[in-house]
């Protein structure tokens, strides 16, 4: 977040070099799109300018570059955002792989919003808007071949318009944050950090479809650490939790929003998973990364 | 170009993808920020905040990585622009080639610079602000292992405080462009393209040290297509010329500035360079690229 004069702005920027480039669900540049749009959003922005820079290695077959070029495109008018400059530079065969894409964007933050982590208080409501792990799932099913009984789709969507919809009855908004690379643990992990506080989640409460929490016992991961990227956890007031819960039921990309635990002051800097049977463990950080190039 | 509420900003976004990463005069990081910058300055824009972001091939060893982040530090120091986001992914061995930077940048432009090619007239002057086709030469010298009597050093600079001491003395320059990739002759056919007139170069007006001139001798490379990282082209209303080039020689990076050249309505969309003897040849567009990689 950063000033101009005359204006606050949300700036940020993220290279994509997810593998395979085509997934289930999307491709690398719907993803390279909306998770910078996503990014922005999770600032309170609204986004409305983005850059493009694409590293292609020589062979790339015409077709795919096509197929990305569309799918960003119909990412960005999707969002409602503008891709106004660009670059391309072309290494050689066996110094890239296929097409990796770097994302810039920019937004302005809208008055009265002040979203950052050293506002989570105790009490405040833990909220997601919808099913957990589709991403990450989606994109190892392709990669270890795997084929389940109903194909796993990732999440990849923009979020500036169901933020919005949140900011629009809640301005209070503590923090939004999109549970990416390390997932829904790794970011509340890094929330409890900055903020101080910790967090107990309700296992029972998050939201997960079968076949994806099938897919995550065959291949041994949690799904607490599979990454998502149409995914927003929103931190509120208790007091406001829901009317925002309300907001995101109503809109396209929250239909399955569930509160899924609150804040605490009993274990600060830690995250506790309350299970079905009552009992706890601690969501740790997870050291490395559970799966590389995901996004 | 672009307009957020209150304020008329410049946006760009460069991969870099230079081979290899260090060379004489420089390194990707310097060459990242730097490119950048000048992108920003181009546009008349006062460069203020830059994203960075790394692809990195597993078995880059840190301590090249620790160089590369220094020389951006140094180089975002010697521009006076922050470095205020970025993100770092890693990919196989192989399936990248050390280190690639993508650097976006915002710049704002002060109210009363308009720089575009519509702006061209003819008798308008042409001007550089020092000798060309170091860059290029430096790369390609260590790519061959070429060694000189002298060593040949790349240009790579921030050009924006020498933009902005130029606009203080002529806000009304008509254009600026940095002869990167293609060199001086792809920029100003670029130029003539879409501005619609001719321009007319004077060889024995364009400075070049003699080593690279020797050096794109033996190379069989045209100085005019070879890549500069310091340079800017200014295209002024003739009145204003010789206050413009003073200030250009006043200022570090431009103490060997040049009017090398200027614009015609003889033969639009055309630049010919006319040769010591006075005879005329035209400089074509290059097809392809001259030297991959050279930024």
């Amino acid at each position: 977040m950063l000033t101009i004069p005359g204006q606050r702005i949300a700036f940020t920027t993220d290279s994509y070099v997810v593998h395979p480039l085509f997934f289930p669900g999307g491709s690398i540049g719907d993803l390279a799109v909306c998770g910078t749009v996503n990014d922005l959003a999770m600032c309170g922005a609204q986004p409305l300018y983005l850059s493009a820079a694409m590293i292609l290695e020589e062979g790339l077959p015409m077709e795919d570059l096509r197929r990305i070029a569309a799918a960003m495109r119909s990412a960005a008018d999707q969002a409602g955002v503008s891709l106004v400059t660009g670059d391309t530079k072309v290494v050689d065969r066996g110094k890239g792989d296929g097409v990796f894409i770097t994302t810039s964007g920019i937004g302005v933050i809208p008055p009265g919003v002040d979203i950052r982590p050293s506002r989570i208080r105790p009490g405040d409501a833990v909220l997601i808007n919808g099913p957990i792990a589709q991403h990450g799932i989606a994109i190892m099913s392709v990669r270890e071949g795997l084929s389940f009984a109903t194909q796993i789709i990732s999440d990849t969507a923009p979020l500036n318009s169901l933020v919005a919809a949140m900011l629009t009855i809640c301005p209070e908004i503590h923090v939004l944050r999109d549970p990416t690379r390390g997932g829904v643990a790794s970011t509340l992990n890094e929330l409890t950090a900055q903020g101080g506080a910790g967090i107990e989640l309700d296992e029972s409460a998050i939201p997960i479809d079968e076949d994806v929490r099938g897919a995550c016992e065959i291949l041994g991961f949690d799904p607490l650490y599979v990454a998502n990227e149409g995914k927003v956890i929103a931190i509120v007031p208790e007091p406001e939790a829901d009317r925002v819960l309300q907001a995101m039921s109503a809109h396209p990309l929250g239909r399955r929003a569930a509160r899924i635990g609150k804040v605490v002051d009993a274990h600060p800097g830690i995250v506790i998973l309350r299970n079905r049977i009552g009992s706890t463990r601690i969501v740790d950080m997870l050291s490395g990364e559970q799966l590389p190039r995901i996004c």
